[in-house]
Protein backbone atom coordinates (compact mmCIF):
# COMPACT_ATOMS: atom_id res chain seq x y z
CA UNK A 1 0.00 0.00 0.00
CA UNK A 2 1.16 3.56 -0.19
CA UNK A 3 3.98 2.82 -3.30
CA UNK A 4 1.98 5.93 -5.21
CA UNK A 5 5.30 6.94 -6.68
CA UNK A 6 4.64 4.21 -9.00
CA UNK A 7 0.89 2.96 -8.51
CA UNK A 8 -1.20 3.60 -11.96
CA UNK A 9 -3.73 3.73 -9.74
CA UNK A 10 -6.88 7.08 -9.97
CA UNK A 11 -7.62 8.39 -7.09
CA UNK A 12 -11.45 9.87 -6.86
CA UNK A 13 -11.98 12.12 -4.17
CA UNK A 14 -15.77 12.41 -5.08
CA UNK A 15 -19.45 12.06 -3.05
CA UNK A 16 -20.52 15.70 -4.65
CA UNK A 17 -22.92 14.75 -5.74
CA UNK A 18 -22.68 10.64 -5.35
CA UNK A 19 -24.69 10.90 -8.48
CA UNK A 20 -21.81 13.23 -10.11
CA UNK A 21 -19.05 10.53 -8.89
CA UNK A 22 -20.93 8.14 -10.91
CA UNK A 23 -21.12 10.22 -13.74
CA UNK A 24 -17.75 10.86 -14.08
CA UNK A 25 -16.80 7.33 -13.34
CA UNK A 26 -18.62 6.34 -16.38
CA UNK A 27 -17.18 8.58 -18.33
CA UNK A 28 -13.64 7.36 -17.41
CA UNK A 29 -14.69 3.81 -18.48
CA UNK A 30 -16.07 5.10 -22.15
CA UNK A 31 -12.39 6.81 -22.30
CA UNK A 32 -11.22 3.55 -21.90
CA UNK A 33 -9.81 1.32 -24.80
CA UNK A 34 -10.55 -1.89 -22.97
CA UNK A 35 -11.91 -5.17 -23.99
CA UNK A 36 -11.47 -7.15 -20.92
CA UNK A 37 -11.95 -6.11 -17.22
CA UNK A 38 -8.32 -6.50 -16.70
CA UNK A 39 -7.02 -3.58 -19.32
CA UNK A 40 -9.28 -1.01 -17.32
CA UNK A 41 -7.91 1.47 -15.42
CA UNK A 42 -7.84 1.01 -11.71
CA UNK A 43 -9.46 3.45 -9.43
CA UNK A 44 -9.93 4.01 -5.90
CA UNK A 45 -13.11 6.44 -5.14
CA UNK A 46 -13.92 7.86 -1.66
CA UNK A 47 -17.85 8.59 -2.03
CA UNK A 48 -17.91 10.27 1.47
CA UNK A 49 -21.00 13.10 0.66
CA UNK A 50 -20.94 14.34 4.44
CA UNK A 51 -18.78 17.30 3.17
CA UNK A 52 -19.74 20.51 4.26
CA UNK A 53 -21.59 22.17 1.18
CA UNK A 54 -19.18 24.45 -0.88
CA UNK A 55 -21.32 26.94 -1.95
CA UNK A 56 -22.46 28.25 1.28
CA UNK A 57 -19.10 27.75 2.55
CA UNK A 58 -17.35 30.36 0.43
CA UNK A 59 -20.56 32.69 0.53
CA UNK A 60 -19.65 32.54 4.39
CA UNK A 61 -23.09 30.59 5.76
CA UNK A 62 -21.21 27.21 6.47
CA UNK A 63 -18.54 25.31 7.66
CA UNK A 64 -15.12 24.72 5.37
CA UNK A 65 -15.63 21.45 3.44
CA UNK A 66 -11.85 20.97 3.96
CA UNK A 67 -11.13 18.69 6.56
CA UNK A 68 -13.98 16.51 5.23
CA UNK A 69 -11.83 16.67 2.15
CA UNK A 70 -8.80 16.15 3.59
CA UNK A 71 -10.07 13.19 5.27
CA UNK A 72 -11.41 11.41 1.66
CA UNK A 73 -8.31 12.46 0.15
CA UNK A 74 -5.93 10.52 2.73
CA UNK A 75 -7.92 7.58 2.61
CA UNK A 76 -6.91 7.52 -1.11
CA UNK A 77 -3.67 8.01 -0.39
CA UNK A 78 -3.11 5.66 2.34
CA UNK A 79 -4.80 3.38 -0.43
CA UNK A 80 -2.15 3.63 -2.78
CA UNK A 81 -3.69 5.93 -5.45
CA UNK A 82 -1.17 7.32 -7.28
CA UNK A 83 -2.59 10.55 -8.40
CA UNK A 84 -6.30 12.51 -7.59
CA UNK A 85 -8.86 13.85 -9.23
CA UNK A 86 -12.06 15.80 -8.24
CA UNK A 87 -15.20 15.73 -9.80
CA UNK A 88 -16.75 18.71 -8.71
CA UNK A 89 -15.93 22.11 -9.80
CA UNK A 90 -16.43 23.82 -6.78
CA UNK A 91 -14.35 21.96 -4.38
CA UNK A 92 -11.59 23.05 -7.01
CA UNK A 93 -11.76 26.23 -4.67
CA UNK A 94 -9.99 24.41 -2.21
CA UNK A 95 -7.65 22.44 -4.57
CA UNK A 96 -3.85 24.23 -3.85
CA UNK A 97 -4.95 24.01 -0.30
CA UNK A 98 -5.82 19.82 -0.80
CA UNK A 99 -2.35 19.53 -2.97
CA UNK A 100 0.12 20.70 -0.55
CA UNK A 101 -1.33 19.07 2.61
CA UNK A 102 -1.67 15.51 1.05
CA UNK A 103 1.68 15.47 -1.13
CA UNK A 104 -0.04 13.64 -3.68
CA UNK A 105 -0.28 14.75 -7.56
CA UNK A 106 -3.99 16.11 -8.50
CA UNK A 107 -5.27 16.32 -11.67
CA UNK A 108 -6.73 19.79 -12.19
CA UNK A 109 -10.19 19.76 -13.51
CA UNK A 110 -10.61 23.50 -15.16
CA UNK A 111 -6.72 22.79 -16.80
CA UNK A 112 -8.61 19.70 -18.58
CA UNK A 113 -11.58 21.94 -19.76
CA UNK A 114 -10.11 25.15 -21.02
CA UNK A 115 -7.65 22.73 -22.62
CA UNK A 116 -10.93 21.18 -24.14
CA UNK A 117 -12.74 24.36 -24.79
CA UNK A 118 -9.53 26.02 -26.75
CA UNK A 119 -9.42 22.89 -28.88
CA UNK A 120 -12.70 22.95 -29.45
CA UNK A 121 -13.68 26.41 -30.16
CA UNK A 122 -10.16 28.30 -30.67
CA UNK A 123 -8.22 30.38 -28.38
CA UNK A 124 -10.41 33.81 -28.22
CA UNK A 125 -13.43 31.84 -28.42
CA UNK A 126 -16.84 33.71 -26.38
CA UNK A 127 -17.55 31.01 -24.29
CA UNK A 128 -20.31 30.92 -21.61
CA UNK A 129 -19.97 29.35 -18.46
CA UNK A 130 -22.95 27.52 -16.30
CA UNK A 131 -21.49 26.59 -13.18
CA UNK A 132 -22.15 27.68 -9.58
CA UNK A 133 -22.20 30.78 -7.85
CA UNK A 134 -18.79 29.89 -5.56
CA UNK A 135 -17.09 29.08 -9.00
CA UNK A 136 -18.44 32.19 -10.90
CA UNK A 137 -17.29 34.65 -7.73
CA UNK A 138 -13.95 32.76 -7.43
CA UNK A 139 -13.26 33.07 -11.31
CA UNK A 140 -12.46 29.82 -10.96
CA UNK A 141 -12.20 29.40 -14.51
CA UNK A 142 -10.93 33.23 -16.13
CA UNK A 143 -8.22 32.50 -13.64
CA UNK A 144 -7.02 29.40 -15.64
CA UNK A 145 -7.23 30.74 -18.70
CA UNK A 146 -4.50 28.55 -20.74
CA UNK A 147 -1.13 31.18 -21.63
CA UNK A 148 -1.28 31.84 -24.86
CA UNK A 149 -5.15 31.97 -25.11
CA UNK A 150 -7.70 35.11 -24.79
CA UNK A 151 -10.95 33.24 -24.00
CA UNK A 152 -13.51 35.96 -23.44
CA UNK A 153 -16.32 35.13 -20.61
CA UNK A 154 -20.10 35.43 -20.94
CA UNK A 155 -21.50 34.88 -17.68
CA UNK A 156 -25.36 34.63 -16.17
CA UNK A 157 -26.26 37.69 -14.95
CA UNK A 158 -27.35 37.78 -11.14
CA UNK A 159 -30.99 37.10 -12.15
CA UNK A 160 -30.15 33.91 -14.04
CA UNK A 161 -28.06 32.41 -11.15
CA UNK A 162 -30.76 33.09 -8.40
CA UNK A 163 -33.91 32.05 -10.65
CA UNK A 164 -32.21 28.95 -13.38
CA UNK A 165 -28.55 28.12 -12.11
CA UNK A 166 -28.64 27.27 -8.98
CA UNK A 167 -31.94 26.09 -8.29
CA UNK A 168 -31.38 24.08 -11.15
CA UNK A 169 -28.11 22.48 -10.17
CA UNK A 170 -30.23 22.02 -6.72
CA UNK A 171 -33.33 19.91 -8.53
CA UNK A 172 -30.70 17.49 -9.98
CA UNK A 173 -29.21 17.03 -6.80
CA UNK A 174 -32.58 16.34 -5.12
CA UNK A 175 -33.05 14.12 -7.93
CA UNK A 176 -35.61 16.08 -10.08
CA UNK A 177 -33.59 15.89 -13.51
CA UNK A 178 -36.84 17.30 -15.22
CA UNK A 179 -37.05 20.49 -13.59
CA UNK A 180 -33.24 20.50 -13.22
CA UNK A 181 -32.46 20.26 -17.20
CA UNK A 182 -35.52 22.49 -17.96
CA UNK A 183 -34.02 25.52 -15.59
CA UNK A 184 -30.50 25.08 -17.04
CA UNK A 185 -31.35 24.98 -20.60
CA UNK A 186 -33.17 28.05 -19.94
CA UNK A 187 -29.40 29.55 -18.50
CA UNK A 188 -27.29 27.83 -21.72
CA UNK A 189 -30.57 29.99 -23.98
CA UNK A 190 -29.66 32.99 -22.48
CA UNK A 191 -26.09 32.70 -22.75
CA UNK A 192 -26.08 32.18 -26.63
CA UNK A 193 -28.74 35.32 -26.92
CA UNK A 194 -25.73 36.96 -25.53
CA UNK A 195 -23.24 35.65 -28.04
CA UNK A 196 -20.93 32.94 -26.21
CA UNK A 197 -20.16 30.62 -29.16
CA UNK A 198 -19.44 27.45 -26.44
CA UNK A 199 -20.72 26.32 -23.31
CA UNK A 200 -18.48 24.93 -20.21
CA UNK A 201 -20.58 22.71 -18.55
CA UNK A 202 -18.57 23.81 -14.99
CA UNK A 203 -20.51 22.04 -12.54
CA UNK A 204 -20.91 18.48 -12.52
CA UNK A 205 -24.07 17.53 -11.86
CA UNK A 206 -25.02 19.83 -15.04
CA UNK A 207 -24.31 17.24 -17.69
CA UNK A 208 -26.23 14.95 -15.58
CA UNK A 209 -29.23 16.85 -17.52
CA UNK A 210 -27.91 19.22 -20.26
CA UNK A 211 -26.32 17.06 -23.11
CA UNK A 212 -25.50 18.03 -26.62
CA UNK A 213 -29.13 17.50 -27.83
CA UNK A 214 -30.74 19.68 -25.48
CA UNK A 215 -28.07 22.93 -25.90
CA UNK A 216 -28.22 25.36 -28.20
CA UNK A 217 -24.44 25.40 -28.10
CA UNK A 218 -21.21 22.96 -28.93
CA UNK A 219 -20.65 21.84 -24.83
CA UNK A 220 -17.47 21.78 -23.13
CA UNK A 221 -18.72 18.87 -20.41
CA UNK A 222 -15.76 19.51 -17.89
CA UNK A 223 -16.51 16.10 -15.72
CA UNK A 224 -15.72 14.26 -19.09
CA UNK A 225 -12.25 16.78 -19.70
CA UNK A 226 -10.76 15.32 -16.44
CA UNK A 227 -12.05 12.01 -16.95
CA UNK A 228 -9.94 11.71 -20.06
CA UNK A 229 -7.18 13.11 -18.57
CA UNK A 230 -7.10 10.38 -15.59
CA UNK A 231 -7.29 7.57 -17.64
CA UNK A 232 -4.47 9.10 -20.03
CA UNK A 233 -2.36 9.90 -16.67
CA UNK A 234 -3.13 6.00 -15.66
CA UNK A 235 -2.40 4.58 -19.06
CA UNK A 236 0.60 6.82 -19.47
CA UNK A 237 2.03 5.79 -15.77
CA UNK A 238 1.21 1.89 -16.79
CA UNK A 239 3.20 1.66 -19.92
CA UNK A 240 5.98 3.61 -17.87
CA UNK A 241 5.92 7.13 -19.46
CA UNK A 242 6.81 9.80 -17.73
CA UNK A 243 3.61 11.57 -17.01
CA UNK A 244 4.11 15.32 -17.14
CA UNK A 245 1.40 16.90 -14.38
CA UNK A 246 0.43 20.09 -15.73
CA UNK A 247 0.26 22.24 -12.64
CA UNK B 1 -8.64 6.01 9.82
CA UNK B 2 -9.45 2.71 10.52
CA UNK B 3 -11.93 3.10 13.13
CA UNK B 4 -14.06 0.43 11.42
CA UNK B 5 -15.91 -1.00 14.48
CA UNK B 6 -18.04 2.37 14.15
CA UNK B 7 -17.68 3.64 11.07
CA UNK B 8 -20.80 3.65 8.74
CA UNK B 9 -18.76 3.30 5.40
CA UNK B 10 -20.07 0.78 3.27
CA UNK B 11 -16.17 -0.75 1.14
CA UNK B 12 -17.12 -1.77 -2.41
CA UNK B 13 -14.66 -4.52 -3.75
CA UNK B 14 -15.20 -4.35 -7.26
CA UNK B 15 -13.61 -3.93 -10.51
CA UNK B 16 -15.24 -7.49 -11.67
CA UNK B 17 -16.07 -5.40 -14.12
CA UNK B 18 -15.97 -2.42 -13.88
CA UNK B 19 -19.06 -1.68 -15.81
CA UNK B 20 -20.61 -4.14 -13.41
CA UNK B 21 -19.65 -2.33 -10.23
CA UNK B 22 -21.16 1.12 -11.26
CA UNK B 23 -24.18 -0.74 -11.72
CA UNK B 24 -24.30 -1.69 -7.95
CA UNK B 25 -23.20 1.96 -6.93
CA UNK B 26 -26.80 3.25 -8.99
CA UNK B 27 -28.31 0.71 -7.21
CA UNK B 28 -27.19 2.07 -3.81
CA UNK B 29 -28.32 5.36 -4.89
CA UNK B 30 -31.31 4.54 -6.13
CA UNK B 31 -32.04 2.33 -2.75
CA UNK B 32 -31.34 5.65 -0.85
CA UNK B 33 -33.76 7.89 0.44
CA UNK B 34 -31.61 11.19 0.18
CA UNK B 35 -32.74 14.40 -0.90
CA UNK B 36 -29.46 15.91 -0.49
CA UNK B 37 -25.68 15.15 -0.88
CA UNK B 38 -24.79 14.74 2.47
CA UNK B 39 -27.93 12.42 3.00
CA UNK B 40 -26.74 9.68 0.69
CA UNK B 41 -24.78 6.85 2.15
CA UNK B 42 -20.55 6.89 2.35
CA UNK B 43 -19.00 4.21 0.29
CA UNK B 44 -15.20 3.70 -0.34
CA UNK B 45 -14.43 1.67 -3.51
CA UNK B 46 -11.63 -0.27 -5.00
CA UNK B 47 -12.26 -0.86 -8.59
CA UNK B 48 -9.14 -2.02 -9.67
CA UNK B 49 -9.82 -4.59 -12.46
CA UNK B 50 -6.47 -6.15 -12.40
CA UNK B 51 -7.82 -9.20 -10.88
CA UNK B 52 -7.22 -12.74 -12.54
CA UNK B 53 -10.32 -14.00 -13.84
CA UNK B 54 -12.32 -15.98 -11.55
CA UNK B 55 -13.75 -18.64 -13.66
CA UNK B 56 -10.98 -19.54 -15.14
CA UNK B 57 -9.22 -19.78 -11.69
CA UNK B 58 -11.54 -22.20 -10.37
CA UNK B 59 -11.37 -24.18 -14.12
CA UNK B 60 -7.68 -24.67 -12.67
CA UNK B 61 -6.97 -22.81 -16.36
CA UNK B 62 -5.72 -19.40 -14.31
CA UNK B 63 -4.13 -17.78 -11.40
CA UNK B 64 -6.05 -17.74 -8.45
CA UNK B 65 -7.81 -14.36 -7.85
CA UNK B 66 -7.30 -13.88 -4.04
CA UNK B 67 -4.33 -12.23 -3.78
CA UNK B 68 -5.22 -8.99 -5.79
CA UNK B 69 -8.91 -9.42 -3.92
CA UNK B 70 -7.01 -9.33 -0.19
CA UNK B 71 -4.90 -6.51 -2.00
CA UNK B 72 -8.26 -4.41 -2.81
CA UNK B 73 -10.20 -5.53 0.56
CA UNK B 74 -7.02 -4.11 2.71
CA UNK B 75 -7.18 -0.90 0.81
CA UNK B 76 -10.69 -0.41 1.63
CA UNK B 77 -9.99 -1.51 5.45
CA UNK B 78 -7.04 0.67 5.69
CA UNK B 79 -9.50 3.53 4.17
CA UNK B 80 -11.90 3.18 7.20
CA UNK B 81 -15.04 1.20 5.25
CA UNK B 82 -16.95 -0.50 8.44
CA UNK B 83 -18.30 -2.97 5.57
CA UNK B 84 -17.50 -4.94 2.70
CA UNK B 85 -19.51 -6.10 0.05
CA UNK B 86 -18.38 -7.72 -3.61
CA UNK B 87 -20.20 -7.23 -6.69
CA UNK B 88 -19.34 -9.86 -7.79
CA UNK B 89 -20.95 -13.46 -7.83
CA UNK B 90 -18.11 -15.46 -9.07
CA UNK B 91 -15.94 -13.79 -6.95
CA UNK B 92 -18.09 -15.39 -3.94
CA UNK B 93 -16.01 -18.57 -4.03
CA UNK B 94 -13.47 -16.38 -1.89
CA UNK B 95 -15.70 -15.03 0.35
CA UNK B 96 -15.02 -17.12 3.51
CA UNK B 97 -11.40 -17.24 2.79
CA UNK B 98 -11.39 -13.10 2.61
CA UNK B 99 -13.68 -12.50 5.54
CA UNK B 100 -11.41 -14.46 8.07
CA UNK B 101 -8.20 -12.84 6.45
CA UNK B 102 -9.52 -9.24 6.62
CA UNK B 103 -11.38 -9.38 9.65
CA UNK B 104 -13.81 -6.90 8.69
CA UNK B 105 -18.03 -7.63 8.40
CA UNK B 106 -18.93 -8.76 4.78
CA UNK B 107 -22.39 -9.13 3.40
CA UNK B 108 -22.99 -11.96 0.95
CA UNK B 109 -24.56 -11.11 -2.06
CA UNK B 110 -26.14 -14.84 -2.45
CA UNK B 111 -27.63 -14.07 0.75
CA UNK B 112 -28.96 -11.07 -0.36
CA UNK B 113 -30.46 -12.67 -3.36
CA UNK B 114 -31.67 -15.76 -1.66
CA UNK B 115 -33.96 -13.60 0.96
CA UNK B 116 -35.39 -11.47 -1.84
CA UNK B 117 -36.65 -14.51 -3.99
CA UNK B 118 -38.33 -16.06 -1.13
CA UNK B 119 -40.06 -12.73 -0.91
CA UNK B 120 -40.59 -12.80 -4.53
CA UNK B 121 -41.44 -16.43 -5.14
CA UNK B 122 -42.22 -18.14 -2.42
CA UNK B 123 -40.38 -20.80 0.02
CA UNK B 124 -41.23 -23.80 -2.75
CA UNK B 125 -40.54 -21.61 -5.93
CA UNK B 126 -38.82 -23.20 -8.78
CA UNK B 127 -35.98 -20.65 -9.28
CA UNK B 128 -34.32 -20.55 -12.23
CA UNK B 129 -30.41 -19.29 -11.75
CA UNK B 130 -27.68 -17.65 -14.91
CA UNK B 131 -24.48 -17.62 -13.63
CA UNK B 132 -20.90 -17.85 -14.90
CA UNK B 133 -20.17 -21.88 -15.07
CA UNK B 134 -18.30 -21.50 -11.73
CA UNK B 135 -21.07 -20.43 -9.77
CA UNK B 136 -23.06 -22.29 -10.70
CA UNK B 137 -20.49 -25.56 -10.61
CA UNK B 138 -20.16 -24.37 -6.96
CA UNK B 139 -23.23 -24.75 -6.18
CA UNK B 140 -23.00 -20.99 -5.17
CA UNK B 141 -26.81 -20.76 -4.84
CA UNK B 142 -28.51 -24.14 -3.68
CA UNK B 143 -25.45 -23.82 -1.43
CA UNK B 144 -27.09 -21.13 0.71
CA UNK B 145 -30.66 -21.68 0.36
CA UNK B 146 -32.19 -20.19 3.78
CA UNK B 147 -33.55 -22.57 6.45
CA UNK B 148 -37.06 -22.82 6.14
CA UNK B 149 -37.05 -23.05 2.68
CA UNK B 150 -36.94 -25.50 -0.34
CA UNK B 151 -35.86 -23.59 -3.29
CA UNK B 152 -35.78 -25.71 -6.33
CA UNK B 153 -33.02 -24.62 -8.68
CA UNK B 154 -33.63 -24.85 -12.60
CA UNK B 155 -29.86 -24.92 -14.02
CA UNK B 156 -28.69 -23.85 -17.88
CA UNK B 157 -27.74 -27.35 -19.48
CA UNK B 158 -23.69 -27.80 -20.67
CA UNK B 159 -24.58 -26.56 -24.24
CA UNK B 160 -26.80 -23.39 -23.32
CA UNK B 161 -23.47 -22.42 -20.86
CA UNK B 162 -21.49 -23.23 -23.68
CA UNK B 163 -23.39 -21.26 -26.19
CA UNK B 164 -25.16 -18.98 -24.44
CA UNK B 165 -24.38 -17.94 -20.85
CA UNK B 166 -20.84 -17.44 -20.96
CA UNK B 167 -20.24 -15.71 -24.62
CA UNK B 168 -23.11 -13.83 -23.33
CA UNK B 169 -21.19 -12.58 -20.49
CA UNK B 170 -17.71 -12.36 -22.38
CA UNK B 171 -19.74 -10.11 -24.84
CA UNK B 172 -20.76 -7.64 -21.75
CA UNK B 173 -17.35 -7.35 -20.65
CA UNK B 174 -16.46 -6.67 -24.29
CA UNK B 175 -18.70 -3.48 -24.26
CA UNK B 176 -20.84 -5.58 -26.63
CA UNK B 177 -24.37 -4.98 -25.03
CA UNK B 178 -26.75 -5.83 -28.01
CA UNK B 179 -25.22 -9.47 -28.66
CA UNK B 180 -24.40 -9.77 -24.58
CA UNK B 181 -28.48 -9.24 -24.39
CA UNK B 182 -29.59 -11.22 -26.98
CA UNK B 183 -27.54 -14.54 -26.16
CA UNK B 184 -28.85 -13.78 -22.25
CA UNK B 185 -32.26 -14.04 -23.08
CA UNK B 186 -32.43 -17.30 -25.14
CA UNK B 187 -30.93 -18.75 -21.93
CA UNK B 188 -33.24 -17.29 -20.16
CA UNK B 189 -36.30 -18.14 -21.96
CA UNK B 190 -35.35 -21.97 -22.02
CA UNK B 191 -34.87 -21.85 -18.62
CA UNK B 192 -38.63 -20.58 -18.67
CA UNK B 193 -39.70 -23.21 -20.83
CA UNK B 194 -38.19 -25.31 -18.56
CA UNK B 195 -40.74 -24.61 -15.54
CA UNK B 196 -38.76 -21.96 -13.52
CA UNK B 197 -41.32 -19.44 -12.01
CA UNK B 198 -38.53 -16.69 -11.57
CA UNK B 199 -35.08 -15.84 -12.32
CA UNK B 200 -31.90 -15.24 -10.27
CA UNK B 201 -29.64 -12.71 -12.29
CA UNK B 202 -26.40 -14.54 -10.84
CA UNK B 203 -23.46 -12.64 -12.57
CA UNK B 204 -23.33 -8.68 -11.91
CA UNK B 205 -23.07 -8.60 -15.66
CA UNK B 206 -26.20 -9.78 -16.67
CA UNK B 207 -28.28 -6.71 -15.24
CA UNK B 208 -26.72 -4.51 -17.28
CA UNK B 209 -28.52 -5.84 -20.67
CA UNK B 210 -31.59 -8.32 -19.17
CA UNK B 211 -34.07 -6.15 -17.20
CA UNK B 212 -37.73 -6.95 -16.38
CA UNK B 213 -38.99 -5.59 -19.81
CA UNK B 214 -36.67 -8.49 -21.39
CA UNK B 215 -36.98 -11.01 -19.15
CA UNK B 216 -39.52 -13.95 -19.78
CA UNK B 217 -40.28 -13.95 -15.88
CA UNK B 218 -40.12 -12.46 -12.58
CA UNK B 219 -36.69 -11.45 -11.70
CA UNK B 220 -34.44 -11.37 -8.87
CA UNK B 221 -31.56 -8.90 -9.75
CA UNK B 222 -28.70 -9.85 -6.99
CA UNK B 223 -26.43 -7.04 -7.98
CA UNK B 224 -30.09 -4.44 -6.29
CA UNK B 225 -30.30 -7.27 -3.69
CA UNK B 226 -26.77 -6.72 -2.33
CA UNK B 227 -27.04 -2.68 -3.08
CA UNK B 228 -30.26 -3.01 -0.66
CA UNK B 229 -28.82 -4.34 1.79
CA UNK B 230 -25.68 -2.80 2.23
CA UNK B 231 -27.70 0.53 2.26
CA UNK B 232 -29.72 -0.34 5.12
CA UNK B 233 -26.61 -1.29 6.52
CA UNK B 234 -25.15 2.04 6.65
CA UNK B 235 -28.29 4.02 7.01
CA UNK B 236 -28.94 1.53 10.32
CA UNK B 237 -25.21 2.23 11.41
CA UNK B 238 -25.59 5.86 11.36
CA UNK B 239 -28.66 5.78 13.25
CA UNK B 240 -26.76 3.62 15.72
CA UNK B 241 -28.96 0.88 15.44
CA UNK B 242 -27.38 -2.54 16.74
CA UNK B 243 -27.20 -4.82 13.24
CA UNK B 244 -27.18 -8.30 12.98
CA UNK B 245 -24.81 -8.90 10.07
CA UNK B 246 -26.24 -12.32 8.82
CA UNK B 247 -23.32 -14.88 8.44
Amino acid sequence: MGVSDCSDIVGVLGGMGPAATLDFLHKMLEATPARSDQEHVPVLVASIPQVPDRTAAFRGEGDSPLPALLASGRRLAEGGAGVLVMPCNTAHLWFDALQSALGLPMLHLVDAALAEAVALAGPAARIGLLATDATSAAALYPNRTPAGSALQWVMPTAGEMLDAVMPGIAAVKAGDHARGGALLQRAADALARRGAQALVLGCTEIPLVLDAERSPLPLIDATAALARRAVAWSLARRAGAAVAIAD
